[in-house]
């Protein structure tokens, strides 16, 4: 038998790709949760906010949770830390680590939801090796789309668990710092029992370009504008906008930042020092009009399309600010996200309306992917020789891709484990295997509230969205259950045009002859009053309109 | 003055696409149709099954309309001929011309929607020159993702219109018939008016690949493959098929069709001699498992991730006939359409979850577009040297770089017309201008019915599907317009849990109290009642749950 406790290490929640938003690691009832991170609805979850990982699991064992990692700030990997600490109740809240910017950001975030007093947020400084509970906690620099991006490793008595988070190994980095290949070597070295590492471009072969070649190709297409630019990315990618502070001085041009997101972003990495703007340079959107077109450079949000963003709204006519107009160049400086095209198709398309060119990283190599390719991900495997490999970041797909690469470069095809949320991997001195299934998936924010994605709620809502719904009210003498007034008949959703009056009388009169052979089969309890009204309704509604609008009946008594 | 009528062309239907589903020539009171076809209805149009061209304009034209044309069998250009004629009244309808496949496909629609005997389908020859009205009629063959593309050529007094529908210049097509360019520089010598071309792909530089390049790579790819093959391809693509069938010959398989559209349209492009499947070498579904694995190729609809196609279904191991297993290999010889990509890619991860391999235009070119580069569209350009130009088919950046390589190729900036839908180009011999914009957009099919996008039944449907509806039902006496029963309320796709019985018993003291202020006001009018009730709840509603569900109030007199 094993003389040492039992090494979990638990995916859950991340919408179709494993580990991504939220791990739990597990060892001898102590917790360790890398990252609490969020999702943005799909298409089909009609008038959902957010989705987050299901807490459930910690629900149970709160006390247990020694510290919370976030590897980086990106929304996916940190945006439901406020709603896990309302959950399961901020006031008691274990320490949050990460790199300086993610915890700037986690700060922001928290005080958002007026949290902020009662969590702590450390910044841990490289090199650092911290006690949490039966683990030692060490964060490793990275490179990614984000400054202070932190491999997390913790170490037990039976090794090392190495959590990548999203990386790629850019030799060129812009501000300097590339990935600390040396104390991934040296944990590498001293033996990594589990490697949970990034598979996003599992499927591109090769090494991904630097971040840095982004910069020379922006300076070059904005020397060929005439008018105005505007420039789109990710708010969060600060060496991305530092890049176009740059190229905006080669061309003489000064800079104007709009929206929310890419303002309090720029401002957080100001202060941080990861971006640098020389004096004079920022122009407020009020000011732009005082300078010639050719002088100007806008910084946007909204390069994947989002609805409410400042681009979206400037494609639309409708940003209160800023009015494109004929000659402006819109860049975007990033790519679409699965899903994000037709929007982002759709947005493009109102600027050439307007009369804007466009620039896209078809036309000139201006975004760099923040993830590494496949000779990154053997890279990764070489440096720290793990001996067991759990892909984590990917669909199907890419935890089948990065499975290869890791038996490419020789660890054992027995030793991968393509896992899936909520299968807890246990390690212990025998070996890993996959443990019994825990309770994972999704909960959904729907405005102010927390709900399952099975909740009747949004059944109801796709139901409604499909077919409409018909509403039936019929007013019952409370002493023998004859109908005492004309039944009512409103519809929402449903069209039909032409024969509405004669459907609507017809309805009534299948009202009627419900109620009447109800009150014939002596059925007087509203609910079964209901529900045959239902089935008369919904059954003569299909015969006619052969569509399932949902049909409400209200039986009132008086 | 102008001693000749006005020709007028007016592109009519084409969600956000000018020309591409219908366009009406017209001279002298006469009208020529050409295409009428339908679009697939986006995430936003939530319960639309399909999206017509509004066919209003030609309500009351209809004793004008000699001729209608179908460029080819693609469903935005021929689905909506059923509708049309329906709407228009088939008994009287005009003949109706196009290729022979065109025209196969045309009667086999119509066949469906039980129009077929009343409706005349014509093929035309080639080099036959059809007087319809004050028009003569040409089809000139091009090449397209789909046999017996014709462009169409209405000659009047004035000069030749040429509308191109969708081509591209292929070389060496599957079949052996390449545009018939020589026709196209007679009538160029001869002088065109007015060129309405093909933008699809008016942004790729180049050359489009032949047709012909994805046959050895699909042999070459099939040769490296142990299990089963799928292929999904579309439907139409009757060449390509012939492809995947010589490719499946190569490697000694049998081919097993699956997918209603795809049987349907091989058997018409198999009786026109379009396809040729040697002997013995089709099999039917129940027949797969007689041959081992590395024996079968499966060919199957599905490939822009259809929700309730073969393929799809298979993914989703949903599929009646066949059940894909570890060792299958699956075939994308397509690429997404924008918007599908989500659908695709959730297919593709499907199959991999199974265990397939999965094999798209990423790792071989075992695709190639239908449409021409900008290299074709200016040899179409120097072939017919129109005196005026009017870019078809794409969104406002395709028409407008196809503009410029109109100008590149020296048409005068004063002869391109950057149209859109319902803008008529109106010519005389004075030249060539816009007119007054007619009725244009497009129609919705919903189940049966046909309605107006800006329809209540839509609007209502958006609305409730992002935050559900509550449904009040307020009992009032006729004499004195007091309450007589407690308020009921029902609430569906709203979701609030803890705090709904005591958000109920708020919701009807906000009833009772809106409806004493309404007798006290000596508000009687059910519907005035109805609208305070609404005003008064939807109020209360917002301030409570911060959402806006659909309030719904329905006042009983009793």
């Amino acid at each position: 038998m094993s003389s040492t406790p039992v090494l979990r290490v638990l995916p859950l929640g991340g919408l179709g790709e494993i580990g991504k938003n939220m791990t739990v690691v597990e060892y001898d009832d102590h917790i360790v949760v890398v990252d609490v991170g969020l999702r943005f609805p799909t298409a089909e979850m009609v008038g959902i906010d957010l989705v987050l990982p299901d807490f459930n699991y910690l629900r149970d064992r709160v006390d247990d949770i020694e510290a919370i990692v976030i590897t980086h700030g990106h929304e996916d990997h940190l945006g439901a830390l406020p709603w896990m600490l309302r959950e399961l109740g901020a006031d008691n809240a274990p320490p949050i680590y990460g790199g300086p910017l993610t915890m700037a950001m986690a700060r922001s975030k928290l005080d958002e939801h007026k949290l902020g007093k009662l969590v702590e947020c450390h910044d841990v400084k490289p090199g650092e090796v911290l006690e949490v509970g039966p683990f030692d906690l060490e964060l490793v620099h990275l490179t990614h789309s984000i400054p202070d991006m932190r491999a997390v490793a913790l170490t037990t008595d039976l090794g090392t668990v190495l959590i990548t988070g999203d990386y790629k190994f850019d030799q060129t980095p812009v501000d300097g710092k590339p990935a600390d290949v040396q104390r991934l070597a040296e944990l590498g070295k001293r033996g990594v029992l589990l490697l949970c590492g990034d598979s996003t471009n599992a499927d591109r072969p090769g090494f991904s370009p630097s971040e840095s070649v982004a910069g020379p190709h922006l300076t070059e297409v904005f020397s060929r504008c005439d008018g105005r630019i505007v420039v789109t990315c990710f708010a969060s990618n600060i060496h991305r906008v530092q890049q176009v502070v740059d190229a905006a001085k080669a061309n003489g041009r000064k800079v104007c930042l709009i929206g929310r997101s890419m303002k309090k972003n720029i401002n957080i990495g100001r202060s941080l020092g990861h971006i640098h703007v020389p004096e004079g340079m920022l122009v407020q959107p009020r000011e732009i009009d005082d300078f010639p077109d050719e002088k100007i450079v806008i910084v946007s949000t909204g390069s994947q399309g989002e609805p409410l963003s400042a681009l979206r709204r400037m494609a639309y006519r409708d940003h209160h600010q800023i009015e494109l107009h004929d000659g402006d160049t819109v860049v975007f400086s990033a790519t679409p996200i699965p899903g994000n095209e037709r929007a982002v198709n759709d947005t493009v398309d109102r600027l050439y309306q307007i009369g804007c060119s466009v620039v896209t990283t078809a036309d000139a190599p201006i975004h760099a992917s923040g993830h590494g390719y496949q000779e990154e991900i053997k890279l990764m495997l070489n440096l720290t020789k793990p001996t067991y490999v759990m892909p984590f970041h990917g669909d199907h797909k890419r935890i089948k891709l990065h499975g290869e690469l890791a038996q490419a470069v020789g660890v054992p095809a027995e030793n991968v484990f393509r896992g899936r949320n909520g299968l807890p991997l246990e390690i212990d001195e025998q070996g890993a295997r996959f443990g019994e299934p825990e309770k994972s998936g999704v909960i959904f924010v729907d405005g102010v509230d927390l709900g399952e994605p099975a909740d009747a709620a949004l059944r109801d809502r796709r139901m409604l969205s499909a077919d409409g719904i018909f509403v039936v009210v019929a007013t019952i003498s409370e002493q023998d259950g004859t109908s005492v007034a004309d039944p009512e008949v409103i519809f929402r959703g449903v069209p039909f045009k032409d024969e509405a009056d004669e459907l609507l009388d017809e309805l009534r009169d299948v009202v009627d002859d419900s109620l009447e052979k109800a009150a014939k089969d002596q059925v007087r309890e509203i609910d079964l009053l209901q529900q045959q009204l239902h089935d008369d309704l919904a059954a003569f509604v299909f015969r006619k309109l052969r569509r399932r609008p949902m049909v409400l009946p209200v039986v009132v008594e008086v």
